[in-house]
């Protein structure tokens, strides 16, 4: 029978309340500790998990606790993630580990070995698993270029604009790291346009809602990244992989596999809706890689420095829009 | 550069219509004679085709003639194919031979060894080719059933009911064909049952609009044809093969290449509305299979034969609807 | 915060193991006792589950228990039930009934206004259920007939077969359920036809692998049953339903959502390989209903008179493959 | 009945060998008089269309031909078109106009008002006029990007890269004249990067074989184009266009409607190979507006400007690259 390990978690937010069941329910976790500065939101995650409610030092000075959960608020992950490795805690950290990439760079040396997973749930989801695993073995010859859609259903209220740290920090920020995980080959140039044509009032905020991203690498491949705020019908999440023997791709998952076939033609259901529904798996398996990380069973297999690349490249994006031209890395 | 090999047609109604230019802009025939009792149809169809009005005597006597193409009412298939076939002429006869199947049977020693096709279209039609060839090829392993979906888009005028020889004879007696040309192996049971849903008139005229029909081989493949009168949906034609190793199917061809997704879901253009938009081609390479015949280059794959045997299992599916029982073959 | 209520399941074999987890789960349900003769069988699950072995009296006298879960062995499902019934408790029972319909028949007063669910998964199957709102909607008009491919990947070992009940009652008995469930009015007509392809071992000990059944209702309506013991190519679930106006038609499931582009063509990743892969999400909904059952919140949606009429029309179809006619209902 | 209208062609390669025939067989048109330099060719298409060979003087000098369809060598595009539109006949005319911007854009004042269509033949594809319908009539809201992909199956020998103008003014010049046609308003700015990635001998002729481009808009509307001389699985011709309100695509043409299901999954039949399988309907929708124009029963949808626009964007893709940066129209 097999050993649980005792975690904890920060933040029951909108992500703690995903990361949170998932290590409740997980076969080798237990999960222990919340820690949560809004009482209703910490008060509704326990009585869902059965975990206690508990202070940061608390959870960290409590020595069973071998692993730690971040799904705090972006501002906080760094350093919600340097004080439990610090404690010598296991860390699972939500994505950007921070939006000032001054400040992550100097915080880099902390995390050196250290046991520290970043949540590009994407690299977890299921599909790209297998189109990864499609390239690995020659199913398309060698890759040479790489085409990423990622299109949200509806704009987020103009609110959360100036907090999210803009679109390629926010957003393209998966997409990116994505790129890092299947080119093979880090960027060495990035050129980005980008325009405001969902609602104006992002535009106002300071932001963008629909881009296009190029990413060349030293060999020479070129990796094409679409973003929208808005697609009118659906959370569109799709890879094209192209290489010299020719491509393979993931389509969308449907919310059902009916279709409805009329004079108006074949009416197939319409894809998943939002990143809840579309990547709840992912997020399972992501915790399936921590509790492996957790029980020395496996390295971390994106972790810090997949952080700084993303976020440096998130910057560039956001430099090349503001200055017409491309940035060099 | 290539002989032509002068040809002649009966009937310039919706048949010759089709086969008149398609002989006529044939690369190896020369379209020259159009028998036909309607004036305005012989001379639209003169007009088109730059061939000449003839009485079937002048057409039939014309020793440069090889080769004759009937496309007249039903119930003067057997006549002038008898007819032209006693004239030497190699014969490309609209399906079926006709309605009466002991008639059709006593003629059946003059068509032995002659040049004689019968207009099965299917059998040319580039997807079944192709599916023909997969099955060919082993790629389902060995084939075990068939399914055979035939829906017409709408249901016919109630006058064409009684001149018809009824659902089975008219319509169905192309799947069974295709079951003949598929399974590799003839029938030797059939049941059939059969409703009037789509309009009562068909019913009133002593006729059916729906149907399923088993077929069952020697050695136990079985065949379903589906057929309606009106799908709903447009011209829904579609086989599938079993075999051991899997399955080999042909979809539908669509209007066009074009998908819209919306919230709605992913709307694919309609398939083709008719049996014309969805088989021209099958009749060029019918003509081209014909020419092939009439310059001596191959002998007819689909002849009489075939015809008195999809003919005969037509009446036996009437005859199963009338006794609601299994006819033995 | 919500009630849980207790309950026992009979059997922790195949379906044990799969009802076992999804009741423990359960966020309204507390798995207590576990009925089982294989003592090995039994500690799996109680470790599993954290439920505790009793003999089925200790649970059934326990008036905690609000439900079982029968899973036992096919032979036991009746008597299971209507000791279970018997005691006062909500039940779920495997499918089918009995193998004897007879038997079966007797014991169907008992039954009359208890809650008692039988375990036809395919009904919560999320596609069907999504199709059958399509149908009720109107989508594609007045339902006018029916297909259903039920195609299992690989047959069973022949040792399964005696004890089976044969195909129809093992196999063909949700497909039964399911145009019971879809049509909206019971056959009146079942004619099938069958052959042993697959295996000789089958037909050795009598009974069939490949079949084709047609239903006929008073209104003319018809449904095709296609099943397989062995597609060759995963587990084919599809279901069409032709209307007045349109098709709705299920799809199948796909292991991952990757195509792959070459010469060869698009191949996308295969279908889902058994029930087990395909049927989880129907399994636990089945559980949603059963949980609402027993909470008093919803009474049973398919119960003893679908079990009954399921088994009927089974016995029917091996009757018209023995007598090779139709079979009036 | 009607008319026919006298037509001549020069050039009978490549590109003369579909216009010829589809001008012989058009119903409003006569092929009277081929020009071609070289006998051979010259001879197989008189042959193949009844035309006879005459010198370019004959043929502009015959009043009677009212069109003449250039199908020339590139660099003898613009030389033949203004001689033929000097002597007052329609032009279809292959592109591009020419590879020289500089002397394209001087000899532009003798095309205003004439009536001169330039062979973008892509803005005549059924699949793409279906695109532009759906568009147009709101299907997808307004119009905000847009992703054109266009993958050739194979290089061409290294010997035509040198006279073919490179890849921009070649191959990706279909493309921005597609975004011209689709967009609704002119690029103000480009930025192209490419690759050289399928053949070291292509980058010795000087030119690049893989290739994104991304045009922009004034309103900020922004277009990608991806191309690659070698796809591997045919010839992929993919639009998409998005919108405010969804999304609308065309899907590749297959060679047949086939699939085969195994247990590697479901394989599609391979996409078209070549552009003459995928784009014969899209020349002989051509030929139908030439002989529209000719008749004078339409004006010229697409003529000289969209031939200067595509060919300067073409020359701005080019500079893109060589300075790795934006360029501004």
């Amino acid at each position: 029978m097999s050993q649980k390990f005792d975690v904890a978690i920060i933040g029951a937010g909108r992500m703690g309340q995903i990361h949170g069941p998932n290590a409740a329910r997980h076969p080798d976790l237990r999960l222990r500790y919340i820690v949560e500065t809004d009482p209703a939101l910490g008060k509704a995650l326990a009585l869902q998990t059965g975990a206690t409610i508990a202070s940061l030092a608390e959870a960290l000075a409590d020595t069973a606790i071998r692993g730690v959960v971040i799904a705090s608020s972006t501002d906080m992950h760094l350093e919600h993630s340097l004080a439990a490795i610090g404690a010598g805690k296991a860390v699972l950290c939500e994505k950007p580990i921070d939006l000032d990439l001054a400040k992550a760079r100097a915080a880099a040396k902390a995390f050196e070995g250290a046991p520290f997973v970043l949540g590009f749930n994407r690299r977890f989801d299921p599909h790209v698993t297998a189109l990864r695993e499609k390239i690995a073995t020659g199913a398309i010859g060698r890759l040479e270029t790489l085409t990423l859609i990622n299109h949200d259903p509806a704009a987020p209220p103009p609110a959360f604009i100036p907090r999210s740290g803009g679109l390629f920090k926010d957003f393209t920020i998966h997409d990116l790291d994505l790129a890092n995980c299947l080119l093979g080959e880090a960027p060495t140039e990035i050129f980005a346009t980008a325009s405001c044509l969902v609602d104006p009032a992002i535009a106002e905020a300071g932001d963008v809602d629909t881009a296009r991203v190029i990413l060349r690498t030293k060999s020479g491949k070129l990796c094409v990244i679409s973003n929208t705020r808005r697609s009118g019908y659906g959370y569109d999440q799709r890879v094209e992989a192209y290489g010299s023997r020719g491509m393979a791709a993931t389509t969308n998952e449907r919310v059902d596999a009916v279709e409805v076939w009329s004079e108006a033609g074949a009416l197939a259901s319409p894809i998943r809706p939002n990143f809840l529904s579309r990547y709840m798996p992912s997020y399972a398996r992501e915790m399936d890689h921590f509790a492996d990380v957790v029980a020395g069973r496996a390295t971390s297999s994106v972790g810090y420095a997949e952080g700084l690349a993303a976020l440096a490249w998130a910057e560039a994006c956001a430099e090349s829009v503001r200055t017409n031209a491309v940035v060099k890395l």
